[in-house]
């Protein structure tokens, strides 16, 4: 596929005004012949087409909590640099709680479960895609904060 | 079903420490032998079951992109009584903005292209509650605001 950036006010203008745009904000990705917007919306039409989304809708359903609960965790760490310098130690503390107590529990414990190599269905979808993508995030936020969770090492 | 309130600190300590929420908030549905929890994993998995979430991935795609463009409206709104005193003002006159200037526009545009009475292929879907979920929202805050969007009405 081709990646086009916006390098000047005057591409997101033209952008905007065209009429691709369906709530006149970014990303968009144009696809299969339509133009879709918001993250979810895209996530989630990429994880069908690639069969990447479960099996059944029960299989979707634990896809889906496992995702939004990493999507929280990972709109944490995102977040994380644009806030003030004199409330970031604070935040980094927080991230930091809610990754070893709330979170990372989480998805081991799903691992210990049914002692898959997957988290869902006994097969790749897009959950473990997104937990590596999560890992890898919280790593460089802090390298030892994987270290009490082997099966998520 | 059976709705289940939480009375006191101690109702949310016990369900909090009992193991049943997976990351520990609200709100948790247990249905088909699930315990769901994150709001849109509960949303999709009930508008799968009922049939509500489009006939192919491509309808789908057009659902969740129309739903996540809903949620953000929504999302501004639910937030909107606890916003300083200061601030009301201000959120309010740029929540009646982007309602009139982006995502009502949008959704007019939507049913005017097509000229169907439901969003998303000529047949009721998920996306056609939550319009009206937030169409109902919006007058409770401005009752003029859906004036010119003649389908939204």
């Amino acid at each position: 596929f081709e990646e086009k950036f916006l390098e000047s006010p005057e591409d997101w203008d033209k952008l905007r005004n065209d009429g691709s745009l369906m709530f006149q904000q970014v990303p968009m990705v144009e696809i299969d012949g339509m133009r879709l917007v918001q993250t979810r919306a895209i996530l989630n039409y990429v994880a069908s087409k690639h069969d990447l989304y479960g099996k059944d809708i029960k299989d979707r359903a634990l896809i889906d909590m496992y995702v939004e609960g990493m999507a929280d965790l990972n709109e944490m760490i995102i977040l994380f640099p644009i806030h003030p310098p004199e409330e970031q130690d604070a935040k980094l503390a927080l991230i930091k709680e809610k990754t070893t107590n709330r979170y990372f529990p989480a998805f081991e414990n799903v691992l210990k479960s049914h002692g898959q190599d997957f988290l869902v269905g006994n097969r790749l979808s897009r959950a473990d895609i997104h937990l590596v993508e999560l890992i890898y995030n919280v790593e460089e936020l802090d390298p030892n904060l994987t270290a009490t969770f082997p099966l998520l090492k």
